[in-house]
């Protein structure tokens, strides 16, 4: 039970490692069934950065002298579990890609709110090498968020506009 | 089982409308939790925003010639549950009303997400009435969002700083 708001970014950070670490086990997946090479590339690289975040994180756990743990996220099992659905429906590899995005679009903006909010909470408890922390991880976010929308509207959804099952 | 990049749309609509309608019924209970002022106005603004969302999606159904139907969306299920465990755990006001702006702004982030990727399939689809549609949705959630942020970082957030349970 948080009884301060110091338990609330503790809480919070529990949820972002524990949902960083489902994506750790659903990425490679994504990227596996990405029919674009620049999906795939883009799956990979965030696998990648998703490895460093947890890193970071630890290092946050850290610098407020608290060990690292998870706590189930329920909002990212949902998430994953929808990506898991997308993947078995067999469509045409075009069209596949572009509900892959869709869901990797949902999954980065569940860590947009959620790092957005450690840093509010961080830094509204002086924590400042934590809130910098979080930052980093933020602005690689929606970096991310970013790639994939421009990929989504220049490559991938015109050429699923071509796919038929 | 999505057939073509319109199918795609359309089940992403589905899954929003979904979203929306579990909304509805949570936001009242967020808005009563509330301590601060503010926070609760802010909630009773977005449910009236969310029941002409559901409007505006309606009519979009309508401009592609579908009916309006919801599919079960589990990751909004995960976010309201865990705004329902927050509520649950009986913490302070001014410390359940910081949890509260986080559990918003995750709500919030998802529905970026979505309208962000129905803007993106529809213009794929040159479906530019539902497209419009759309993005103004999107625009108030991106609106919302931010006025969440300035409340949590101008208002809430110190004063859950001087909340102990």
């Amino acid at each position: 039970m948080a009884k301060s708001i110091k338990d609330l970014l503790l809480e919070e950070m529990q949820d972002i490692y524990h949902a960083e670490q489902q994506l750790t086990q659903a990425l490679p997946k994504m990227a596996q069934a990405a029919t674009s090479p620049q999906l795939r590339q883009a799956f990979e690289t965030h696998l990648q950065e998703t490895q460093n975040q947890i890193q970071r994180l630890n290092q946050a756990f850290q610098a407020i002298g608290e060990q690292p743990k998870g706590k189930t996220c329920e909002a990212m099992q949902g998430l994953v579990s929808e990506a898991e659905e997308l993947l078995q429906e067999g469509l045409p590899g075009e069209l596949q890609d572009a509900g892959l995005i869709v869901a990797a679009q949902k999954v980065e903006h569940y860590e947009i709110a959620g790092y957005g909010s450690l840093v509010a909470l961080a830094q509204a408890c002086n924590l400042t090498d934590a809130a910098r922390l979080f930052n980093e991880t933020l602005s690689e976010e929606k970096a991310t968020d970013e790639k994939l929308t421009q990929l989504a509207c220049n490559e991938i959804n015109p050429k699923a506009t071509q796919a038929a099952a």
